[in-house]
């Protein structure tokens, strides 16, 4: 650890977004590890930065005696994260865990999908955790500390009917994780530790009236509470549920047929836009 | 099949690109599946697709007795590609396979890599991918036949250091597929496949250099043997070698450290800018 100061103030950013793009915003609050272990409190705070406006968020987190910092930034622009993040290291300082936690997705199937909802869903999905990285990445690497979160979703290891950006997308966050995590104990970085989050549908209004057969919609507080014990012990890849790692290897063993069948005992449903079937 | 007349001619697109996206290009040429299963020679023309110049595959392709058609697509431009689909669908007429080839790489470290190359990977690397599907889908959803090809690379499965944006991109084109196959299912067009190619490195030049310990660089010919064949069997997912398969599967089931020791094992090494080292 070359700045022993680093060891007791920890920063926390977590860009989000709505599913509006206009509405997107980067919060920051200050921390420290301590407190972040003690206080079971935490996690409504993430839970409270995904259901209300940023505002409503910073009040909570400084009811809990947090320091909070907020920017509203549109994540699917690179210049204007590079900006807020300029702001963020003037204004505050660096920053040790950096969760990219922005996402849009568009329910239709995919000759239903403009091509700008594409063009926004990569912008914002993937290409943003990029753009931030590389704005925080450099402190991190010099001082061999600091963790990076990709929030991506179990619809980046299996996928999902008219989703099919926002899937193709989530993989990419995955790789995303997976690439940075080697490039980074290739350099030697072993201070820098990343964290990938997937869960399944969160109850949050991100898809309306999502619905599972075999497994109940997620609550936000759960989510979180998940996210923060995982940032805690180095967790590199956190499913919710947990259940689904063990999908993930039958997806290996099983042949095409039984993995259609699961699929459709399954039954994902959301409301969504259908625009062939209308068309027929 | 509503349009019998689609069983006796199969119209073949490669959209494909080589390193700099300037030379991006759209071979298309025709041919039927049963030429397709007689030829051996068949593979040579991909091959030469890669390796040389489009006119020099067409001249290729022509002496082996096919249909030729040529366009030169820059294919990280959206507009650039439904032009073309538009003078393909115009000259030419519906096609029945489409294989998206298009790739691009920078090999170097996150922070030696710039903007503007990340944002070129994702656009040609899987954008492109939506554009196409999008611009030939149409037709092929009215007669239920057709074949979408998605090419991606072991590095959309395994994460490799300094090819973060390829690695990432690779995985969305994996999504991709998955989710595309998945959506055609819950639609009923069971007419339409789908294949995904993910090899290790090719020698192709499109990194210099690339060697690993436990596994040899595959030629071209090899590649484009086992992609064909794949098409013509509907194979969903084609690893080469097919042994990437297990090294999956064990991903699944053996600990971190195993598979860091692995990593360091097969060693994997080609040309590269890493900028953080030289800046150490």
């Amino acid at each position: 650890m070359k700045n022993p100061s680093k060891q007791s103030t920890s920063y926390y950013a977590f860009p989000h977004s709505k599913v509006s793009l206009k509405n997107s915003c980067l919060g920051l609050f200050n921390d420290n590890k301590r407190q972040l272990a003690a206080k079971p409190r935490v996690p409504s705070r993430a839970r409270a930065l995904q259901q209300h406006g940023i505002e409503e968020t910073a009040a909570e987190c400084q009811r809990l005696g947090a320091t909070v910092h907020t920017f509203v930034v549109d994540c699917s622009k690179r210049e204007e994260i590079y900006r807020a993040a300029e702001k963020v290291k003037k204004e505050i300082g660096d920053i040790s865990i950096l969760v990219n936690n922005a996402g849009v997705i568009t329910p239709a199937d995919l000759l239903s999908t403009q091509d700008h909802q594409i063009e926004q869903t990569f912008a914002v999905n993937i290409l943003a955790h990029f753009w931030t990285t590389k704005a925080f990445l450099p402190t991190m690497m010099k001082n061999n500390h600091g963790h990076i979160v990709t929030v991506s979703s179990a619809a980046g290891h299996m996928p999902a009917s008219f989703m099919l950006s926002y899937c193709s997308s989530k993989f990419a966050a995955v790789g995303f994780h997976k690439a940075l995590t080697q490039e980074l104990s290739a350099l030697g970085k072993d201070g820098i530790k990343t964290t990938c989050l997937c869960p399944i549908f969160i109850n949050t209004g991100f898809v309306k009236n999502p619905k599972m057969r075999l497994t109940p919609i997620l609550e936000p507080d759960m989510v979180a509470k998940k996210l923060l014990e995982g940032i805690l012990i180095n967790q590199k890849m956190i499913f919710v549920p947990s259940s689904l790692n063990i999908f993930l290897f039958m997806e290996k063993i099983l042949p095409e047929r039984a993995l259609a069948a699961w699929n459709k005992l399954q039954a994902i449903q959301f409301d969504k836009v259908v625009g062939y079937r209308n068309k027929e």
